[in-house]
């Protein structure tokens, strides 16, 4: 080997080497910014100090419960405190967050809970109706300890556990010496996927990789100022709250809580706390723009807003803009610590027409700072395609903002991990200035003799027709073209359209061979958590 | 072992672990912002794919020479693109980076050049004087090849090297296929310290440090926004830039070079290219506060300063803002990476009197996000300081923007890391708040009578007086005291003054104990690098 001068004697040591992790933040804005506040919830307002108490105290109640490394602590709730502060709490005792969607059914929790063998189960009151039965599904050996979240803001639901959120802080001291994780590669939470298909996967963050998207969140959202404002209209449990518990935490802001998403209570909190950063699906920015004039207000400040989930209509963008919201277009996905692309906006499209700017917008665009490598591929070859704005092949990413893995999941953690690359299993085009517009689900293609039809674009011009509700395209065998489009159709109420209508409103707005070749219509399948789902379809396809 | 099912088949692989390295953010804004402008440098303008192609060209050039891991690329220049460049070209290449001080004599050059090993050496005219010299001191073997910057906006100096820096970049292929550090702990760069005493020590910096770093000085800059245009009044040998070639590239800034740093020519480079942000020590806050009116500009945006070296007194920072400058005081050393504290604002300071905000921001502060941990500690026990605001300790810091250590020398880089923490050498006191305020060097304290005195503390006293031009304050040994305090004074030209006036001018002003038993007067020896040398005044102090 040849001589390095610069590896003789200069190892890591306890002084110039540690794990990264989120968690040093808090420490860090609760030292600087004792007295700032750092949670809002109601009439509640903590500051840094105290959130810091309290994330101490759950962590040391966990510890001498004999919870920690390894360990799932997991929760069902909304948007609350406690939730946040799982994603310390339970981490400062080496412990795993795993943060259930609220929309699941009780099957699915019972699954969750003994697939991540869950020590500690803390529940909102408002979802024992899911909790209890999901309880009975198991095995009394699997099933976890109950804390309740008796939230005053709250009325309805039973209180299921042992004791309180609250009561369980109190097992804690406030002055616990936790220990920062013994490497950064530990895992710091869990985040099921609701997949279509097959059981739900358990997917693991690292803490090295919630420390650097936490900051290329913040460099990704309009560069984030310092002391943000932030209002939790993004549920807690989308991806560990896509890191936003640790990106407003390192930039020592105000996590503002939202028990209910609704357009009244935004509005509200947005004027109420000054609020000045939310992140949310184009579905809720639509609510927000289609609010009875009575609730909407209209602000001094300009809002920054992410959006995820899927591509903003143009419309959608100029309506927030008019509402003093800038928008900006994030993508990625649970698997890679939520957003960890985002449409990079360039100062000059400020001076193109609206419409423009909202087409250039409505892309997913480029790789945050926090993500090494990401590349547009040949399904197959996992070769790298043209920047023609045609060709598409499926998004390719490799860097430290991806997941440790599937939890007890080898089989499928090699398959999305092969040849070093994680496969998202969306399919893009790369537009000649480099940034991507997703174009379909992997599965979810058409291929109609030899041409690739994305069944997203032909479910935005079913969309434009008044009549339609919601659409679903799907592949259905045939003999001549291999493939061809089948369209699903929920109609509006009191709505009638024949199919001949929809096909012909089709050719109007798109190529030929792109429009479905049959309409089906009548209510879509959808899983708990409201995904369509397109394998279900695909088999009715078939029969029609 | 405890089975943690958090740890199974979750290995690191290629798709979710690369090392960490600023290097990725030079390739995401040629990629992302081809053509937005990088770097000005008198008539020259490189837009962001210009500077990726010519470091490539770097990169490739040294590996054709056979120059990459572990070797070193030194360079003494002023800043110009080739200094730039060199911070990302030759690491690109496997390389070290080394900016050498250009005060530097020419033994100091030879030893350093000599120590590093250094195969290839870039070189400005203006420094021909040094560097021929310098090269006749060496061994023939030792000798690096030696490139010249031609710069044309500079007359005179003269050609020594084998060719000019862009012919050089000509052996180079634009589309040379760079490869990513095999590890983040590898070496960036290398930055030697100017020491009072004994030979220069080499600082070396990790890939892992530069980019945490970067990322760091970008939350601590008063939250940089995306697209900076930075002015380089900074030196860019000075802890590789204080990290700043790494920091504004993450954020597709622009770098504005400054070939000389004077109060003219920085007033007209900010009008000329809306310069946002620059970093300087406060003697060059000085000369644009009291820059003649003519040359000065005023400007309609605010400008964003850190400063670091010394304490800003209040003076200035008032005169600062009433330019429209808003100065950050940051805190570091070269073996951390530059700054990795600052003097943290918070917003309600704004409401206080201007003379009690220059005192907050006077103080050194609190961590940056990147610095894992900092502490004030007693100097034999490393026990950590009560808050006191009077307790002074040596600042202790652990974390992963702190340097690998020193090239070859061991010793001092275990001495320096002893029992896990960076000992600074800086002695402070931490206020209730948690600021530190720094009051000494450790090796200039002064103890007399069981009480510490800072000489910093004394020598700001002294430059109040109207006559003084330069002062520094030593202890001088004394038989009832232990220490006393003298102070070596340089008077302002013309003027006169006599010991017991500079005595009764500081009993008016600082506890009696504190101020000098002793006045010398005279010219003060400094190092080729400007620093007063209080070794040597320490010496003479026992003679007097």
């Amino acid at each position: 080997m040849k001589r390095n001068i610069y590896n003789l004697d200069l190892d890591k040591c306890a002084a110039n080497h540690m794990p990264l992790t989120p968690l040093g933040f808090l420490e860090r804005s609760a030292d600087v910014y004792p007295d700032r506040v750092a949670l809002v919830h109601g009439h509640i307002h903590y500051t840094w100090q105290d959130v810091y108490t309290r994330c101490k105290k759950l962590a040391h109640a966990l510890s001498k419960r004999g919870i920690g490394e390894g360990n799932t602590i997991s929760i069902m709730a909304p948007n609350v405190p406690a939730h946040f502060e799982i994603y310390f709490g339970a981490p400062m005792a080496g412990a795993v967050a795993n943060g259930l969607n609220t929309r699941l059914d009780s099957a699915a929790v019972a699954f969750m809970l003994k697939h991540s063998e869950t020590k500690l189960l803390i529940a909102d009151r408002q979802y024992s109706h899911i909790i209890y039965p999901a309880l009975q599904l198991m095995d009394k050996a699997d099933r976890p300890t109950v804390i309740d979240i008796d939230d005053p803001t709250y009325e309805g639901g039973e209180l299921l556990g042992e004791k309180n959120y609250e009561a369980l802080l109190d097992e804690g001291d406030a002055d616990f010496a936790w220990s920062w994780p013994k490497d950064e590669w530990d895992a710091i939470s869990l985040n099921y996927t609701s997949g279509t298909t097959g059981d739900p996967k358990g997917v693991v963050y690292h803490h090295r990789g919630a420390y650097l998207n936490a900051i290329g969140n913040a460099l990704a959202f309009n560069s984030m100022p310092a002391h943000p404002v932030y209002l939790w209209t993004l549920p807690m449990f989308h991806a560990s709250g896509w890191c936003f518990p640790w990106t407003v935490t390192a930039l020592a802001g105000t996590h503002v809580c939202l028990r209910k998403v609704e357009a009244e209570a935004i509005f509200k909190s947005i004027e109420k706390h000054n609020v000045t950063h939310f992140t949310a699906a184009p579905v809720v920015l639509n609510m927000l723009v289609h609010a009875p004039e009575h609730i909407k207000r209209s602000f001094k400040h300009t809002i920054e807003v992410m959006t995820a989930g899927s591509a903003p209509p143009a419309v959608l963008l100029e309506a927030m803009e008019r509402m003093n919201f800038n928008v900006t277009h994030v993508f990625g996905g649970t698997e890679v610590f939520g957003p960890n692309m985002s449409c990079a906006w360039h100062p000059e499209w400020n001076a193109l027409p609206k419409e423009e700017q909202a087409q250039l917008k409505a892309r997913q665009g480029v790789r945050y700072t926090s993500l090494e490598m990401m590349q547009v591929a040949d399904v197959d070859t996992m070769e790298e395609l043209p920047r023609d704005g045609t060709s598409i092949g499926e998004v390719l990413m490799r860097g430290n903002v991806v997941m440790k893995g599937y939890l007890k999941n080898p089989k499928t953690t090699e398959a999305t991990f092969r040849k070093g690359w994680y496969h998202t299993g969306d399919l893009a085009v790369r537009h000649p200035d480099g940034y991507i517009e997703v174009k379909d689900r992997l599965k979810d293609i058409i291929i109609s003799g030899a041409e690739n039809i994305s069944t997203i674009e032909i479910e935005s011009v079913l969309y434009r027709h008044p009549a339609v509700l919601e659409a679903a395209v799907v592949a259905k065998p045939d003999d001549h073209w291999g493939e061809v489009p089948c369209a699903f159709i929920e109609l509006k109420n009191g709505a009638s359209i024949t199919e001949a209508e929809i096909i012909a409103h089709c050719r109007e707005r798109m190529a030929h061979f792109k429009c479905p070749k049959k309409v089906v219509f009548g209510p879509l399948e959808k899983t708990p958590t409201g995904k369509i789902q397109k394998f279900l379809l695909r088999e009715k396809a078939k029969l029609v």
